[in-house]
């Protein structure tokens, strides 16, 4: 229930990315107006423990205290239990710090009792003071796996542990078929006034919400209300493994790349500036093109992407 | 294989009580002359955390890092996961340190890949520097379990978390009539020149190892090697909760309770110099009685009562 005069957005989200967005977006709209639905593709045990990363860092930067050196992780944290694990000769995929291990065990103790990852997002956020409406995508687990020429990879053992230094073959979304949307996930998009796709990497973070079949023929229906920003500019990512990934799938590394997937999704693409020389060939495509700074180094920028994405 | 000169003693040891006394002797005897058998009765599971609280005391003893305030976990460890924990609505039985945590953890993840519970306190006291040689007395699962007025409770509720205020009733050692002892247990048993009963409480730290049939059987074979360190003085223990335990269980708290108690086992009693009142009546019981400073409130203590023992 909002009142008439709110603007509601709903932001499809990965890690990064999209996370400093959400940091601007969340200055300018109330918690009420804004939904984020988050890749749960990257979802990984370490350690036994039910590791989000995405859903951690999209909470982290709404709760104002992710690591924004990493993007991962808690600000600040200390690393005393890894350090000592790994001076046991357990080292750990992820560099998980002591304050974020409470999250992820939390995560994993209630997961064994039987709860929805919805739910535990839920609670989490709460306890973390986030109030905008954070949804994994799905409650069901699907697992990212990257074929390489060296073999079948989680996301992690291939950009964290392999550096995405494998050639890629192709990429699956183990369990996906079965996923339906987590509760709330299509109402988000049902009610929303917006949608918008974040700027993180089409492959493995909008990838799996994308394949999510619900919740791509929800986006489709109406994609005139979707929006998406291009996490590449020129020819490179502004962070992160998308230049192998994309190539490896066959897609031109550029913002005509990322059109041609978002196309039947997006009905708008955000580029930076420097990028107008693929508008022709994108408005071809029959999606429309805003040219702005989609650079974000700070969060003066974050803020001020956000003010002019909501004018759009 | 040991060099003839050696004198080889193995240490029957709970965690508070006979932790003090290892410092002691492990400053005394070369590490291959000391065995430990350490009681896994207390063993529970904390946050998915398989904790074995007497094993690590020892261990983290015998290194030298066990924190002196509480003989639970690591000196000047961190407590920041626990913390975290605790402000997200999971309040921990235990208080678990960073570092500690490591180490349950460690255990944990071994425990789940099959490793024997034995193999793991192996390696984990060679990470942690500790030469001699200290073991479960069990790679099966016991548990006690306390018997009261308000239920059946672990250990662990009734001391730490109702603080020993339940009148107890009785006492059991859920699955040690299917536990055997673990592999080295009855050769140390066996090639020791002498068996030490640590000043650990006799129900709930030695009452688990003398269950285990073999292990009491092999004790009993040649109780003239045994000796005894009462926990008691005059009529209370000097830490924990020996006193409602021994009471709720029919027996006198004095060490004249505590030499029944190990009548059969133990051929030599050790008791404070302020005991000698119940010299005759444990002599009638046919245990020898030494007396001395019992107490070790410091390190001096502890290794001066350490060298008494070994020169009996």
């Amino acid at each position: 229930v909002t009142s008439s005069g709110d603007f509601l957005l709903t932001v499809l989200s990965g890690g990064t990315g999209t996370s400093k967005l959400l940091q601007g977006l969340s200055q300018i709209l109330k918690p009420e107006e804004l939904s984020v639905i988050v890749n749960t593709g990257e979802d990984v045990e370490i350690s036994g423990l039910n590791v989000s990363p995405d859903l951690d860092t999209v909470m982290y930067a709404l709760a104002g205290i992710v690591n924004e050196k990493t993007w991962y992780g808690i600000k600040d944290d200390s690393f005393f239990c890894h350090e000592a694990l790994k001076s046991l000769g357990h080292v750990e995929l992820l560099r998980i710090g002591d304050r974020d291990r409470a999250t992820k065990l939390y995560r994993t103790l209630m997961l064994k009792r039987g709860k929805k990852l919805t739910t535990i997002s839920k609670e989490l956020c709460e306890k973390f003071g986030v109030r905008a409406n954070v949804m994994p995508m799905s409650d069901e687990r699907v697992q990212t796996r990257i074929s390489t020429e060296n073999g079948v990879m989680t996301f992690h053992e291939f950009w964290v542990a392999r550096k995405a230094s494998d050639r890629v073959l192709g990429i699956s979304f183990d369990g996906v078929d079965n996923a339906k949307p987590a509760p709330g996930v299509l109402e988000a998009i049902e009610v929303a006034d917006s949608i918008l796709i974040g700027p993180s990497n089409p492959i493995t973070s909008m990838g799996p919400i994308l394949a999510v079949e619900e919740i791509r023929e929800a986006l489709s229906r109406d994609s005139g209300r979707v929006v998406a920003v291009s996490p590449i500019v020129g020819d490179a990512p502004i962070s992160g493994p998308a230049t192998v990934l994309m190539q490896g799938l066959g897609h031109e590394v550029s913002p005509l790349g990322v059109a041609r997937i978002y196309r039947g999704v997006a009905g708008t693409l955000v580029m930076n500036s420097t990028d107008e020389k693929f508008g022709p060939s994108i408005d071809e495509l029959g999606i429309k093109t805003v040219f702005t700074n989609t650079l974000m180094p700070d969060r003066a920028a974050r803020i001020r992407l956000a003010r002019e994405l909501l004018d759009i």
